[in-house]
């Protein structure tokens, strides 16, 4: 889904990856974390696609709330599992959405 | 792949989308968008994932730039084909890129 996010300006981070093969418990924990993201504090939504690269855009209302999410432990102890077994590559980008418009038939 | 992009600040694009069914002439389309976009001045990089959504995110070194590309007259008719085949919606996002981080193994 197109996550519904207020008027700019918010937060966006842009995580790019690509996975290795062996992609066993992945699944569980990925979901885990967008389930744990959900709840936190200035979290506004996600947006996610996968196909060669996977790219996952999350939302939040400040920069504060982004450092706060990377910090949570369990999402500390996903991080490291990740670089350790399921990631060969990533980039992290984190941008302030100064605009937007949407179009909808 | 993901892009190779420069030293932050830049800006970041992120166009997310849910597609019709019927996507004829689509790919060509998408297809010859990206080989032009690539060429625009300030151009700096694409990342593009598809699976229930599709998130396409284009990296440019300015405003200027951004504006210039959604304006160049071949995009124009790109943009309107799309509103009236391809797209059942969209987002699009301008966002200025603040920092970024990679991990490679």
């Amino acid at each position: 889904m197109i996550a519904q996010t207020p008027k700019p300006p918010y937060y966006a981070v842009i995580f790019t990856s690509i996975k290795e093969n062996d992609l066993e418990g992945y699944t569980e924990m990925a979901d885990k974390m967008e389930a744990l993201a959900k709840q936190q504090p200035g979290y506004l939504g996600i947006e996610s696609a996968s196909k060669n690269i996977s790219i996952t855009v999350s939302y939040w209302e400040s920069l504060e709330a982004i450092k706060q999410w990377k910090q949570h432990v369990e999402h500390i102890i996903a991080q490291q599992l990740g670089k350790e077994k399921w990631y060969e590559k990533y980039k992290t980008r984190i941008c302030l959405v100064e605009r937007d418009y949407a179009f909808e038939k």
